[in-house]
């Protein structure tokens, strides 16, 4: 385990001279990455994730709420850090649009802009400049894409993906991919897939020339096939990325082609690496992908459904709008020990939503960042245990108690 | 100073047994109210409200936030109790629509279903059915008005009002009356004033009859008119209620206006009572009533303008979404001690603004109840020192480095 330099903060590790040959020295001493203990019966693993804006190494698997532009919606970042999140998400996309890129580095990166003291991951905004599709333009250089907000034109390539994450200055870069739609034809998931490797070549080759400390991770794509996903998962393995992403998947394909899709890529991933499973998911979703070995997740679904009225509970989601909630003066989640289940009840915070308050959305999303916070507690600690299958079957149990539905589509909220 | 009532519920006031007959003993022996310091200069006055609900006697002058539909708008009951407010005010037009009064009650009243641990004043329900304007109809019985959610039709009558606010469970309520609109001829004033008068008549005689513990507090109305406010205020002086609210003001009238009913009203009131200025207003109108020796206030500025982007300052009231602030890594005010100025920059919170995040209202309207709590502290500790004049002359120098403006429309939110 490191000792002292995730402790370090890019000033102090600029300060120890950051060129590009003294600094993957310093990453390797780092050991970004350390697996504790293996589930026997599964592919699970847990582990610790050093990263330099983490006061601590950071437990795995884990749950990355979505901090589209600079706030987990509702949320204070002192509730985020509360509830146990040391890593959060940022949007690439939105935040180059608004406020730019060049205030959060003239404020001093996103952790100071938006006062987060742990660490923070960046996408790199390709994702959300392909969902564009009228407004966009893809040739082999990048994407000319024009602003949602007010048709302004730009173009990101993979160089300029990465030079805008490192004006946000995230703890963990993404390189600039291209995400094939679902469904998507076998050739045009090939040219997708290609066209990634390509740009993550360029992205790599560009980030290495900087020498900044901050991790660029790999995606691997490769869509509903499976000699793809392979093929992918060896490139993007063969680049030696501090980690490496699984993308592509929750763009609306079923719950098991996003299995199959995540069984097909790991076998040829290295297992010393942490694995990232993009835009997922539900908590069915996050107990399968981690029997089968990955170690991080984001996805908008507990903070987005949150503020739609959709509350997870150990007994599965429930919608808290429905009349049975009118008089229900318990709380939503009687085994839930957050500090919304502690005080308020069903029956108020429905009434909440029916008045359309802010409070509604604040208390729904606290209460189900808990639910996700505690659920990725209880996998580690039933990894450490070995007795994560029993786990993950009783869990799954208690969910089927109501209604759960299928992940939804990736990306920001 | 009482030492023993003020820590019993009303479970336990009503396990003494409470009759028509008893219940005014017990009050009594709760001075509801003490004036601790008076002003040689002004006629402020600092003092303790001692109220069932309340944990310890509530300093005054107080400043009580406004949460219409059970919510301090864009707060939690922590966030509202960590700034130093014990009283908070729910409206009970709203509240009476949506949950409903008695599914409040079955909840077991107000406090209990919003999780609130300290005291409450519900208004009576008149303001609002009075703003109607096209949906209700006025008789010397009570108001016939239509829902604005739904058009069904509801009658409130003074008893009416009085019956809804049992069920609500304030520690305060506020007798039905009848809030002529600025601009107002002396007729139609005096009128409204007579008839409040005669409903304050049938609200007390309703109430004593009910023996509950819950204090009634009669509204003097009159208007512009110096005559009719002084005759106002005698004659519910002469109801001897616990308290006596001004009511009529904050309608629109210039702010001098305000004072000079202000200025009518007092003299006639006994001054061993609290003193409440409804729906007031601007922390100079409040700075200007203190003086008069106004002991409560309420209003929804400091949480409306905050959602809405104005912030006040000890400089006076700002706008965070002008581009002046697009690159101010400041606090929105250096000196203030609260959370949000400790923490988040004016940058910050104009990006939140500037994206419509609901963290936005969250930080404007903390920081904004943190202000008004910082004022009522500082007016208090003024008052007891013997310096308020002083205070208030350099408190309203200081609040003219920026823009301030007058008092809005009182009411809910």
């Amino acid at each position: 385990m490191p000792t002292i330099v995730y402790h370090l903060s890019w000033e102090d590790v600029n300060a120890l001279g950051t060129t590009a040959e003294t600094v993957p020295g310093i990453l390797s001493a780092m050991t970004v990455f350390s697996v504790t203990h293996r589930s026997s019966q599964t592919g699970a693993r847990c582990g610790f994730l050093t990263l330099p804006h983490a006061p601590e190494p950071i437990p795995t698997p884990v749950f990355m709420p979505v901090g589209t532009r600079g706030t987990v919606k509702a949320m204070t970042q002192e509730e985020v850090w509360e509830l146990g999140f040391r890593l959060i998400l940022g949007n690439t996309y939105h935040l180059y649009l608004r406020p730019g890129h060049e205030l959060v580095r003239q404020a001093g990166g996103l952790h100071t802009f938006i006062a987060w003291d742990g660490a923070m991951l960046t996408d790199s905004g390709g994702f959300q400049v392909f969902s564009l599709e009228e407004l966009r333009k893809i040739t082999e250089e990048g994407v000319k894409f024009k602003s949602h907000l007010d048709g302004t034109e730009h173009f990101f390539s993979p160089e300029r993906s990465i030079e805008v994450q490192y004006a946000l200055g995230a703890d963990i870069l993404m390189a600039f991919d291209e995400c094939p739609p679902y469904p998507c034809t076998e050739e045009a998931t090939r040219a997708a897939t290609e066209r990634t490797h390509r740009w993550l070549e360029r992205c790599k080759t560009y980030h290495d020339a900087q020498g900044t400390a901050q991790l660029l991770f790999g995606i691997a794509q490769g869509g509903t096939y499976e000699g793809l996903r392979a093929e992918s998962a060896q490139f993007v393995a063969s680049m030696d990325t501090p980690g490496i992403a699984v993308g592509g998947v929750s763009v609306g394909e079923p719950p098991d082609m996003m299995q199959a899709a995540v069984g097909w890529s790991l076998p040829h991933l290295p297992p010393h690496k942490p694995r990232y499973l993009m835009g997922v998911g539900t908590p069915r979703d996050i107990l399968d992908a981690v029997a089968q070995g990955i170690d991080m997740f984001d996805c908008v679904l507990p903070t987005r459904l949150g503020r739609n009225g959709t509350l997870y509970t150990t007994r599965g989601r429930l919608n808290i709008k429905g009349s049975r909630y009118t008089d229900d003066f318990g709380p939503v989640d009687p085994n839930c020990p957050c500090r919304v289940c502690r005080r308020y009840s069903a029956a108020y915070i429905r009434h909440l939503y029916k008045c359309d308050e802010i409070l509604a959305s604040r208390l729904a999303t606290y209460h189900n960042l808990a639910h996700y916070a505690q659920l990725m507690q209880g996998i580690r600690e039933a990894i450490a245990a070995d007795r994560y299958e029993e786990f993950r079957r009783q869990t799954l149990a208690g969910y089927e108690e109501l209604a759960d539905a299928a992940s939804i589509t990736a990306g920001a909220e």
